[in-house]
């Protein structure tokens, strides 16, 4: 009979190829299963609550693996133990047991994530890996407005990368808002039922294009309707994003 | 004649000896003085805002240097050229000309700095360098009520390191207070018309064993009265620390 541990962790993800394991490349993946390997044993698949791309932040994602009842573990010792084995750009806030219902990607009912940005004409070393840079001439005000926009079901296929294999892009956002941070840093905090594949990215550079006044705030409704591609504006780069909170 | 060249820049601290040159030392003075070599062909020296020790960040300091008229230099293009030359982790917000009088450390009139801080039972990843870790017990509005007993003007004895030079302690505290930045971080901000060596650090480690109970709000009042270092809690470690800015 096995039981299901899920854990609770949080990751620069500067120096990592991206969250999901690959041959011969640094992983978040990877380095948590090498260092369950060192503590257990055994090699073992983790199944997270998402993935993250390469230079992706995360302030809370989750993950659960199966651990056959044989292979006797203090849960409660387990997160402590981790950290004692994983780089410093990964970190364990709780393991757990979880009955074996419990998915940490099915199971998900609301993600946010967060889009760091800041207002500059030359980049700055303290934001350096963790915030975009915005030429100082944006305005947060129309950009505010466009979030609106955003909220309620709809299909996102214009925000959504042309590799995704996914058919299915319609996604209910719950909130969308640019939060100022002090010293000319902001964050557009977005939550919703998921979603898709660079869907945060792409949604912020369609914001700045409306906060540098090459689109208007109301042009996001037009932009969402016309379910295509091409009308939103670029896909950021991957450093101001986290992945800030999953409920279940 | 000479004129008088003014530099406004910031710089993650993790990586450098502290602020001050000092031989065979990765300095911030250090590098903005090679910079400046490399543009101008001559050895410089910068006076500073202030100084700062290893580890603590600055979101924005100033220095002047003086430059004989007989170098032609466009200040319009000397704050790119010098990020073009400067590691990453400094960067110059522009330079200009100001008056001979003017000077970067003498005419400040107002300085503030903020000390991040974050609860939690382990290290986070996303924190790293960036904020001190508090543990989770720890109350804030103890610390909040505290910092109103820094406000106006005091003899700061009990707040400065032991291998402070100076001899006058006198300071006046304009504001302090202790702001939420969300994710459980937190930041102590504070600002007066001068610091003393390691003043804020030791004001936060104060300020740490009022939030966890080991000493109660109104102590801060005798703490000060006392002047005596011993009164006060520990000098915690500059990872937290930024210069937030600088006010002439």
């Amino acid at each position: 009979m096995d039981k299901r541990i899920l854990i609770k962790f949080e990751y620069l993800g500067t120096n990592f190829c991206g969250y999901q394991k690959q041959p011969n490349k640094r992983t978040v993946q990877g380095e948590i299963e090498q260092a369950l390997f060192k503590i257990l044993g055994i090699k073992l698949t983790i199944y997270a609550s998402g993935r993250t791309d390469a230079g992706v932040h995360s302030r809370g994602s989750f993950a659960h693996f199966d651990l056959d009842e044989k292979y006797s573990v203090d849960v409660r010792f387990l997160a402590h133990k981790l950290n004692e084995h994983l780089p410093e750009d990964i970190s364990v806030h709780f393991a757990k047991e979880v009955p074996l219902e419990f998915d940490s990607r099915f199971s998900v009912k609301k993600k946010s994530y967060s889009y760091n940005f800041y207002l500059s004409r030359h980049e700055r070393a303290i934001y350096k890996s963790r915030a975009l840079r915005v030429n100082d001439n944006v305005k947060i005000e129309p950009m505010q407005s466009a979030c609106k926009y955003l909220l309620g079901t709809h299909d996102f296929t214009s925000f959504v990368a042309r590799k995704s294999g996914k058919t299915d892009f319609v996604r209910t956002i719950y909130s969308a808002e640019i939060v100022s941070l002090g010293d000319n840093l902001y964050s557009l905090e977005i939550s919703g039922n998921g979603f898709l594949y660079n869907m945060v990215r792409i949604i912020m550079g369609t914001l700045i294009d409306i906060g540098c006044g090459r689109k208007h705030p109301e042009d996001m409704k037009a932009i969402i309707e016309g379910k295509n591609r091409a009308l939103a504006g670029k896909t950021v780069t991957p450093e101001g994003l986290y992945m800030a909170r999953v409920e279940y």
